[in-house]
């Protein structure tokens, strides 16, 4: 476990009867430890985006949802269900369009609810078991998707990397962070370059902090920068994660990805996704259906609350972009890595 | 001329004994001019950025270099050479590196040299009339690129743009934003996409400053967003300035117009380069012999001297990045719209 700890922190951890977590918000700047014990705090730590990336959420709600149903009376299933109602509500309302948050919050309930001629105090017990199972199962699937993306990576290879897709995101590891950490930890002596990400810079503030944790050399760039890097040859391969896979393989992720895939393809250096497999979507035959969320303009307009451009200037700020498959060289997986053609290969994967 | 003052504001202005400047340290919250009126005060307005842009720096020190001059002693040329030189080196120490410093310094003792056997109260006349011709130069180049690019634009285009190259930059009307006003003054109902150009953001403070008060319809993005929007045929063509054109058109520009150019070739978008033909340097053979100026690592780690990244991150900040001539379907000059082969027809438009 120490050797874990050199080479990724943890942005959330169960200590017996609370949880401790990373506060996101004074990263870089200092490194401070909340340590909740009430679903109340909870609320505000998710609310206030103290703990953020997607599945990070989830594994905070399932603790935050157990401590909120631990001290309800144990008199009889009807009112006690009743209440567990409640606070499921009350927390999924910290981030009412956060996916993770619902489907954890689902599953715990479910579970429950196959105990439910089973004592109150046990039931409650299930709950707390099936947010840890869902806490392990994040960090293991995130620590196979490194492992299995360590054969991409040469030694000496230089690997550029967009927005934060490491242990603050994740239970631990991240997905392509994890890829950087396990060929870090297997010697492979690589060197990073992290595009800063505008609007909220989460490159700068938040990789940049995880690979000097784990002592990983790096260089910051802008993201307009990548596109020279990959003209000289000075990057090897590009890692990004997605928010959601289309059955044919379009990737949707965070603003700034496409532009770097197609400069990849331009300059013949390899392009892969890494993700979970929950992130595929099969339901969605392609990004063609993938709406683009639009966020608040003042994102671009203003940084740190100091006003950047002139006073009213209109913005369009897309949260994310969608990359063609034809652009993507494979996706790294907790199975393996996938490779052209998606749509046949994501159809195994999910029969085998 | 109310006519031009509504597309396109004057950076400086010659105003009988002194210049007016807009002091550009406050743009965009506040459009403050100053009035100068001695050297000291020119040359702290260079070193303070209060004028930039290659064209407006050179605009500005020629007429600082006459309010240097225009007190000396008149007994003698050589005594009066000698300081005329000595106001010339504190001129050029504002901004060191910038060519167009010096090569405006240079034109004028050029000229007053030729007058030498005048008497020197002639000479000095001669200097203010060397620096307003180069002034009204640069105007009469930036109105005649702006007026020949007008035929690429089709009613109703969006036109996606980097960096400023605006009316801030030059005498007036600017480069790429030359044809952006004169499209707009053309009634082309044009729209433009404003990149916010990472670091420093001219896009996001300058250009967009100056399309507001020309009143041309805008939206500001951050520089990775170009690439969905030409990816969805949102834009309809792409226009940037140039630093310096190299013989078979190879084009260094502020960082961030590779990947523009990479881009817009990717979704079959049009992608013009504005510039003076003084900007071609036909010494040069190809982008290669360009070299990649690294700025400042505290421009992209911090914000407003607010720390983004963490303490001591390395980061790497090249000023520009070099387009390969094949991604440029033709240079917007003074003499016309100059189309591949590059090489050729430059030769031609030099020799005719």
């Amino acid at each position: 476990m120490s050797d874990d700890k050199t080479v990724a922190v943890k942005s959330i951890q169960w200590r017996d009867d609370h949880v401790r977590i990373i506060d996101q918000t004074y990263l870089p700047k200092r490194k401070v430890y909340n340590d909740i014990r009430d679903m109340g705090r909870m609320w505000e730590a998710i609310k206030k985006l103290r703990i953020r990336g997607a599945p990070a959420i989830g594994i905070a709600a399932g603790y935050g949802f157990y401590m909120g149903i631990k001290e309800l009376p144990e008199s009889g299933f009807q009112s006690f269900w009743v209440e567990v109602e409640r606070v499921a509500e009350y927390l999924q309302s910290a981030r009412p369009t956060a996916v993770n948050l619902e489907w954890v919050l689902n599953r715990i309930k479910t579970t429950m609810q196959a105990h439910k001629d089973d004592p109150i105090a046990r039931i409650k017990e299930v709950a707390l078991e099936t947010a840890k199972t869902i806490h392990d199962e994040d960090r293991r699937t995130c620590k196979k998707i490194g492992e299995n993306g360590i054969s991409l990576i040469n030694k000496g290879d230089k690997i550029l990397t967009h927005c934060n897709t490491g242990s603050l995101a994740t239970a631990q590891y991240g997905t392509a962070q994890s890829v950087i950490y396990h060929a870090h930890k297997a010697g492979k002596d690589i060197e990073v370059w992290v595009d800063e990400t505008r609007p909220l810079m989460q490159g700068a503030r938040l990789t940049a902090w995880e690979l000097k944790q784990a002592d990983i050399p790096m260089k910051l760039i802008i993201d307009s920068a990548a596109g020279s890097i990959l003209q000289r040859g000075e990057a090897d391969i590009v890692l990004t994660g997605a928010d959601r896979v289309a059955a044919n393989g379009d990737t949707a992720n965070k603003i700034g990805t496409y532009p770097l895939a197609v400069l990849a393809k331009e300059n013949e250096v390899p392009f892969y996704v890494a993700i979970p497999l929950s992130t595929i979507d099969m339901e969605l035959q392609d990004g063609k259906g993938i709406p683009i969320e639009e966020r608040n303009r003042e994102e671009i307009t203003s940084f740190n609350d100091s006003q950047i451009a002139p006073k009213k200037t209109p913005a369009y700020n897309p949260a994310f972009d969608v990359t063609p498959h034809q652009l993507i060289d494979g996706f790294i997986t907790e199975k393996g890595i996938i490779e052209p053609p998606f749509d046949k290969n994501f159809i195994k994967l999910f029969e085998g």
